[in-house]
C-alpha cells in the first residue's frame, strides 16, 4: 500500500496566494523575483480570479475574490494576504482521496471538482494536515 | 535586466511549514500523502529543528522550534501551525537580493546567512511581498 501510494504522488503543482488584488500583487513577482506571469483565468465555481507564473516544474497561483462570498474573501477578510494552499499533482485522484481518507484525514472534497487549468480537484481540511490547507489535482488535459 | 532575473531564479526550493512537533506532523505527509522523510537536520542560527519530504525538484520542510524565542515558536504562538514561508533558489543570491532591493522589497538579512543543508539564504519582509515570508536560497554544497 506505501509504495502505491509515493508513486500517486508526482509533483507540487502550485502555491496559492491570496490577494486583494492580482494586477497589485503581480508586481512583486515580476519585478521583485523577475517572474512572468503565463496564464490569468477566471474559476467560477471557487469565485476567483487566478494568475499562474510557472517556475520550474511547479506554479505559484495568485488568488483574487471575485464575490464577497468567494472562500478567498473570507480568508483575506480573517487573515489578510498571504499563503492559502498548497497542491499536490496526483496521477491517480481517487486513489490518494481514499488513501487520505483511510489515514485520517478530513476531506472538504469527497469527490473530485473542476479547477484552473482543466484540472479535477479535491480539498482536504487543514484540520487534519496540521494546518495546511492540502490540493490535491491530477491533470484532465496536459496541453492546457 | 529583466532577462537577468528571469534567468536566476532556478526553482521553488522547499515550501517551510511551521509545526509544534516534527514527529507529530511527519505523519500526515508519511501516511496521509506518502511521502518519504529524506532528512532531519537542525538549524542552530534559526532555532529550529527541520524534516525535508522530496517532491519531484522541491522539498517540504517542516519546522518545529527549538526554544522559545524561536522565531517559529512566535509565530506558532500568533498564528498556530501552518505554511511558515517559499523559498526560491537562485544562482546568485547576492545579485538577487540587489534587484529585490531595487524593486522595492524590504529585506530582513540584508547579507545572505546559512541555512539548513549548507545552502546560504536571505529572507524578504512579507510587508513588501503581498504578506508571504519570502526565503531566497542559494546551494553552496550540490553534494548535501
Amino acid at each position: 500500500m506505501k509504495a502505491d501510494r509515493r508513486k500517486m504522488l508526482k509533483k507540487i503543482d502550485h502555491i496559492g496566494i491570496a490577494v486583494h488584488s492580482i494586477d497589485e500583487a503581480k508586481k512583486f513577482y515580476e519585478e521583485g523575483l523577475g517572474l512572468t506571469c503565463t496564464r490569468i483565468e477566471e474559476v467560477e465555481s471557487q469565485k476567483v480570479r487566478t494568475a499562474f507564473f510557472t517556475l520550474g516544474e511547479t506554479h505559484i497561483e495568485l488568488l483574487e475574490p471575485t464575490a464577497p462570498d468567494s472562500p478567498i474573501a473570507r480568508f483575506l477578510e480573517k487573515r489578510g494576504e498571504g499563503i492559502h494552499h498548497i497542491a499536490y499533482q496526483s496521477d491517480n485522484l481517487e486513489k490518494q482521496l481514499q488513501q487520505a481518507r483511510e489515514n485520517g484525514c478530513r476531506l472538504i472534497n469527497e469527490q473530485p471538482v473542476p479547477g484552473a487549468v482543466g484540472k479535477q480537484v479535491a480539498f482536504l481540511h487543514p484540520k487534519s494536515t496540521g494546518g495546511v490547507l492540502t490540493e490535491l489535482c491530477e491533470i484532465q488535459n496536459p496541453e492546457l
